[in-house]
């Protein structure tokens, strides 16, 4: 156990409940292993018990990924004919003497295909979820994760100024986030972006989560521009609104309450206090306004090699934040039917503050 | 149950013995219902009891996406605390009459999150394996998927081509892939791509799942370049292997060796065939070649809303391909250390044969 990842990780399941974690492929796999398979129907599943030498069980077409690695790991690999993986997977698991032992699972990112070959070769072993254990090895990120989330701020800020003189009235929502991906691209993202960027305008600009349609941008619209751009496998999660020609006057006060409550967030955020904290801050400045039902989620989650990860920002959660820890705060007001606002930056905490990873202007800017 | 999709999918359950089926995001339930989800670490999960108006289980800022729809759905919806999940699935559960049934899952696409929570309001229900049923729901492509999968394909190698040009002797892999991404969006793929590009030069186009490197092409390299856009929900799934200058003599002949295989596995791709004569009419050509070693894959596998569905061309595959049925034909050669090969098209099965929906030419090509 000469990676200092795999001794972390060994260090957290000696002091958990857990004798093993197994991990199917996605970012938790890949921090811990350096290795990146892609989610198929083919399943792949590394397998880390407590005091030994990890084990991967995967497809034979995928040898090669695992020759000359700057560890030791018992790979047990299976033929094309899926009724030979089960048999792969026993053997992996009794190298590794899981029956019967606490087996840690990620239920967010594993899929009942792992899942189930896993336990059809431990089928007395408990398999509770050890999500706490692995995003707390994630959790604190290191110089180099902040450099490369930075990275990915800068490419993201770029490439949506790039792409803001192409905005005309008359195109598709469609057209503009393409063209924005394209930007991202020519600005130096890795093409495995951490997700479709979100282009809404008008009423579809009120639905925190659309997805970009074939509607035109009119005259009068606020446009959210939900995107981000990855960087070294770490990724930025930035959201701006703007204005196509001039918008009602109730638009622009919504856009000014939500900037305000955007900046109490991120001046709420320092280490020592609850998550909660920059939650409640950027909530306040909404309620007060009165705008406080029509901000219907959370005010931020972490980021890292995923676009939502711990911790979250959220009313009810008392985590402390701590130097290492990155996250976005993102408040916004939907008004159904009509227009929505959202504005989103990226902060990790420091040792006496915060450090704002993007700076793009936040005021409300008239475009098209 | 006025939709269509609906009356299909709960006539397949009459012929089985599910009561039910449930769907987290992915393309079976967008198939279905028409909706889509992400995948985020919010689960929602879309139940199917046979019989019965379906239900929902999502988050409430989710609300917006199932206003309106054709169909009749019954909604349950939770508030951003985990804590309170349990309590909306459980809910879902009891409106179907759930409890103690027989309910299908997707073990390929199905979270432990979205099982559990189910799991936790159903403790005593069963959850066999319905792929199956469900894959073959979508197995058999109509006209407009056709068409789309067509667009999907040709918008793929107009962007190669317009890729080519770029390509120089000491570009990286992953410059390479960018100007494809880049090409596909201008060439207008939705920004939902199926999969990254895979380009590997040299010994990395020995691995058959190589995602691209820093490494600068070299004169004398093979390029293989994997590729695919997305059109109206439906996908293309290419390879072509270029030469970068002149190479190796055994490099040439290893890509007619390939090039005659995929030939071999369209003309075997007909009605009323077993899947695995497309691969055992592939494999032949390779193994009498001497190469049949280093050909370590199936030859193909289904495409339409996913990059890898129903039905897979496998050696023991005696499923009968059948009218709508569409899928890769793609065998390669991977000489360890060195390069390979591998050239796939995408076809559909058609009443009398196959219709090939790429055309790109396949023969050796020079570029850099």
């Amino acid at each position: 156990m000469i990676y200092s990842r795999f001794d972390r990780l060994n260090a957290s399941l000696r002091t958990s409940d857990l004798d093993a974690v197994i991990l199917n492929p996605g970012p938790t796999l890949t921090y811990i292993s350096g290795l990146h398979f892609h989610l198929m129907e083919r399943p792949v599943v590394f397998l880390f018990a407590k005091d030994q030498d990890p084990a991967i069980v995967l497809p034979e077409l995928e040898l090669q990924k695992v020759v000359s690695l700057p560890y030791k790991l018992q790979v047990f690999s299976y033929p094309e004919n899926p009724a030979e993986w089960d048999a792969a997977f026993r053997k992996a698991v009794q190298a590794l003497g899981l029956e019967g032992k606490r087996i840690g699972v990620e239920p967010r990112q594993l899929r009942l295909l792992e899942f189930r070959h896993v336990k059809n070769g431990a089928p007395e072993a408990e398999y509770p979820d050890a999500s706490d254990v692995l995003s707390g090895l994630r959790l604190k990120k290191d110089q180099a994760e902040v450099e490369a989330m930075r990275r990915a701020v800068k490419i993201a800020q770029d490439a949506l100024e790039a792409t803001i003189p192409f905005i005309k009235i008359g195109m598709t929502e469609q057209e503009l986030s393409s063209e924005l991906v394209v930007q991202l691209l020519r600005h130096g993202s890795q093409p495995e972006m951490p997700f479709a960027p979100i282009v809404s305008s008008g009423p579809n600009s009120a639905n925190p989560h659309a997805s970009p349609t074939e509607r035109k941008l009119q005259a009068g619209d606020l446009l959210v521009v939900d995107w981000g751009a990855t960087a070294d496998g770490y990724i930025s999660d930035l959201t701006r609104t703007l204005a196509v020609g001039e918008v009602d006057a109730e638009y622009e006060k919504i856009h000014k309450i939500v900037q305000d409550a955007n900046a109490a967030g991120r001046a709420a955020s320092k280490p020592g206090v609850p998550c909660a904290n920059v939650d409640r801050a950027a909530r306040e400045v909404i309620e007060k306004s009165g705008y406080g039902a029509y901000f219907t989620h959370r005010t931020g989650h972490g980021i890292g090699m995923e676009g939502h990860e711990e911790p979250y920002m959220r009313g009810d959660n008392m985590q402390l934040l701590e130097p290492g820890m990155a996250f976005t705060v993102e408040p916004g007001i939907y008004l159904p039917g009509r227009n929505g606002v959202r504005i989103e930056d990226n902060v990790v905490i420091t040792d006496t503050g915060v450090d704002v990873l993007s700076d793009m202007p936040r005021e409300i800017r008239v475009v098209g």
